[in-house]
């Protein structure tokens, strides 16, 4: 090793040792008869002494010369430190160099490596290599290192196999598109890379692994929407002989684990809430239960009381702000503006002040008695100091619109504390979801999904009532995992092809392999799988996972440090038989 | 659960108990009056007993038509067995059955689920999924699970942190051939499946992450020889301010922990052989040391003595087998037309016998006096009742005919001990190889292997003299590993991309980034990959990797289970801009 320890570890006794290090120089100040010098390495920062008195003129002037992000090696004795930093392990000595050795000269880096640096994200990107020296980002890449090493021996003493699935794999135009790979020994054939590794994990519970678990990079061609990643990272389950209820169990356990290990918080519950009831209560299907703000149901409370708006819409659905009373006028204006931007599509945004007084003030009040708006106050459990939303307008979209506006207000009054960790599974999606474009059904968590035992006779009368066996986890409004029971049973797995609009041949040419598997015995089974890269951010408290990944892409998917993707040498399309159409 | 306990844990301290099995039909054995069932799972074997007195009726006929592999669940009561198998866990007890709920039926499967299966290779991989069942596939990929696992805790432990590098990476044309993966999003450009996270861990050592590790995916589109995979696993590792012997005693230390731990086996020590050395006494850089059979070089004593065909010849080298006087004349002729076949290439094969009394017996006793024959004897470290083989001809080709004749014999001896692990570093390649048919030099190892320190001057004059700081880890014959010491000055990688044929602009285009990254502060580096699947399958004391990968692809590169690469759809290549050449 070119270093005896590392820029951490020195402390008061070690005083009188004599030791090598080697790092980056962080700081340098020259008071003229006395430089000290700051280096840097992934464990911490030690104070580096020179002076005239005790220095050579040549070591001195050499350590003169030095500059930031230089690599130098130095050796000397450690001393005690005059003026001590005692928030820092090694604020307590310094070392007087006898000997400094430049490994690597560096030039002026493009930003600054500080907590607070002074480059902005596109330069960051560019030189990630820099950024990652920085404290945060380092940090932010050690602690996904714990999360999966906690996650991986979690998994593995409760007798999860991680097994790994093959990335080239087949493409399947169902779903997601998929990124494809030319085959050079099969030309005109194409290997796809896989969105998940789910149909091999299945056929692993069809092999008798009973329980499997991956961590696995994952693929989607999508235009990507912020903080998306064309390539991410799964933790990816599967267990064979379960129901729904044991999967959560499990996997309960993971998450309390995880956050009871790095965090030191211990998770007293795992609320369920079905599909429906989220909806309905929060416009989402990944509620944030960091707080309340419930809805309540005024449709048939309010109509017919004059007020034409409501009176022509389908639904009335409001919720109360706790403490919202203080919010200003101009404030509410705010958010009436806020509800009819174009991404909400809200027409107006109904209030009403419960005063501290008991007594009542609202937009409405011309319409509305002061009976009437109580039971408004009721139903959306309003307290006296609280302030009362409401929107109007067709069932499904008032409550999206709600959601968000839900969550905005969340945000702005810093209701969303990201050292809170709220879990919240939701149950029981909705198998199938139609496509009014393409006037068919989609899987709405995936075509392996099993629909509940009580629904299957509902597959040919009302498909799209039927409940599937499928569940997400959220955290603090996020989903950072979902999963299903899957279907075990060849004739129906052909029944949902069919009904997702796959003729048979299809649903062979594509799934031939996994209707085959499950002719020879396939196990009742389910599974789960977490977006790691989510989950990591989360756990760490921030709201950017490209924070947590070495290398992120940005949102054109191109990494700009590589400068990928590039153009191929023409001999390379050749081999592979293509030819890039001119536009 | 479906089950209240698995196949393997039943015993005697169970009996009485009402439990709760589900699994598949191992066999059924039915003597008219009493049917025995043994069901499997990944844990074990767990035998029913369904009887004419004791069942149901109904039961007893839902029994009796059970058949291989159906999934069943079964409730009832632990018994004793009345004749116990005792080499099994749950081999004192049996199951008296009450309740069979037959979870899912199988149709007969293609090959049978037992150690010795009756189906072939191809059968096998087309139902890959029922392979797995078998016990020897499922160990060996809970082996893997195992050997990965203590990898990832050792190397945490020693503060290698695992960071995730990118697979969506850039096309560089150098080395191998890369798989491509068109960009939809930027048409007419493509990214590149990544044949080893190489510049990324040197970027994440510039970043000054000090120690990294992954085990990694990694992608190669070359012609598949036998039990080479286009997709591979690597366990790759980066360490910042180490010399060589720094990496080496590291990973010394992996290997051994890995012995020690899944085989009990204590490494006393791993030797260390120049490539030099290794090609002269063993005639490869990968030389098999669990048995002697060192080369002894007979050019200089052998010459002008009126043989012909060593007088012509640069180089005549020899070994000697211990005890292979017991080799038979008739096996001799063999082992002669064994080296003539033409993917060695001999002319022949001269062959000394050392009797037990010490007399000597020669295929060329008419060239070579007694006393000569001796000095053959002492250069080969002849013992009494030893053979001696020789072969002539240009040196390189020599060593290398004389090293596969080396190992096809303790093949054949059974001198190869998969019980037996005998590591072997070799050290000091060739830091580049000249390519005869593009008539320039090429990387041995890759362009980023540092020269050694004092050869550097070579680089001008000499560059075929210049060493590298480049290693390989050697097991039983097998390269399980190589890594190198990095360069991490821009100007001297900037002269070895030069040497290598590089423009300088095809280095910035390509390598850039790197480069560029040199210039802000780059540590002394190096670091090492392990090839996964060959040292799980050497662990595992197999010669076959697809034995120890769950969805392994054939030497075509096909994925015969799911029928890929495969055709994919129009609008697919269209949304990429691309077309297939017609031939």
């Amino acid at each position: 090793m070119l270093r005896t320890h590392n820029c951490g570890e020195l402390k008061s006794s070690d005083i009188n040792k004599m030791v090598t290090l080697a790092g980056w120089v962080q700081k340098k100040r020259d008071k003229g008869f006395i430089i000290w010098v700051d280096i840097r390495d992934r464990y911490g920062i030690t104070q580096l002494i020179f002076d005239e008195k005790r220095s050579t003129k040549k070591l001195y002037d050499k350590a003169k010369n030095l500059s930031r992000e230089d690599v130098v090696q130095v050796s000397g004795k450690v001393i005690e430190r005059e003026s001590k930093n005692i928030d820092i392990q090694t604020g307590r000595v310094e070392l007087l160099v006898e000997k400094l050795n430049i490994l690597n000269k560096s030039e002026i880096p493009p930003f600054t490596i500080e907590d607070n640096t002074d480059g902005g994200e596109e330069l960051r990107m560019e030189y990630r290599y820099l950024d990652i020296r920085r404290a945060e980002i380092r940090e932010n890449l050690i602690f996904r290192h714990d999360v999966t090493m906690k996650v991986r021996n979690y998994l593995s003493k409760k007798g999860f196999i991680d097994i790994e699935t093959p990335y080239l794999i087949k493409s399947t135009p169902e779903g997601a598109r998929d990124f494809i790979v030319p085959s050079r020994m099969n030309q005109g054939e194409f290997y796809a890379l896989p969105q998940s590794p789910q149909t091999f994990k299945q056929l692993l519970m069809v092999g008798g692994i009973d329980r499997y678990f991956q961590i696995v990079k994952c693929f989607r061609d999508e235009d990507l929407r912020a903080d998306r990643q064309p390539e991410f990272t799964q933790i990816d389950c599967e267990m064979s002989f379960v129901n729904q209820d044991d999967v959560l169990n499990e996997f309960e356990g993971l998450i309390s684990h995880l956050l009871l290990k790095l965090k030191n918080i211990k998770l007293n519950n795992f609320p369920r809430m079905t599909y429906d009831e989220a909806m309905k209560n929060y416009g989402s299907d990944k509620p944030d239960i960091r707080f309340e703000m419930k809805f309540g149901d005024l449709t048939s409370i309010s109509k017919g009381k004059g007020f034409n708006v409501f009176d022509s819409e389908e639904s009335i659905i409001g919720f109360s702000i706790k403490n919202g009373n203080s919010i200003s006028r101009k404030d509410i204006d705010g958010w009436t503006n806020w509800v009819k931007q174009p991404q909400i599509g809200a027409k107006g945004l109904v209030w009403v002040r419960y005063n501290d007084n008991k007594t009542l003030k609202s937009s409405v009040d011309k319409f509305y008695s002061h009976d009437e708006l109580i039971d408004w106050v009721k139903i959306t459990h309003a307290e006296p100091g609280d302030l009362i939303f409401i929107l109007s307008g067709d069932y499904k979209k008032t409550l999206k619109q709600l959601g968000d506006l839900r969550l905005a207000i969340a945000e702005k009054l810093s209701l969303r504390d990201p050292n809170i960790f709220a879990p919240l599974w939701v149950t029981d999606f909705p198998l199938l979801e139609w496509d009014n474009e393409l006037k068919r059904f989609h899987a709405m968590h995936h075509p392996f999904t099993s629909p509940k035992e009580e629904d299957i006779e509902l597959l040919k009368t009302a498909p799209e009532k039927v409940k599937a066996n499928a569940y997400d986890l959220v955290l603090n409004g996020n989903e950072i995992g979902g999963g299903s029971i899957r279907i075990h049973n060849s004739n129906l797995q052909k029944q949902i092809f069919n009904l997702l609009g796959f003729t048979d041949k299809e649903a062979r040419k594509q799934f031939g392999f996994l209707m085959g598997a499950f002719k020879y015995g396939a196990p009742p089974h389910g599974g789960i799988a977490f977006g790691l890269d989510r989950l990591v951010a989360i756990l760490g408290g921030k709201e950017t996972i490209r924070d947590f990944i070495a290398f992120p892409k940005n949102n054109s998917g191109r990494d700009v440090m590589i400068d990928s993707p590039s153009s191929i040498i023409k001999p390379q399309l050749d081999e592979l038989g293509l030819s890039i159409v001119k536009k």
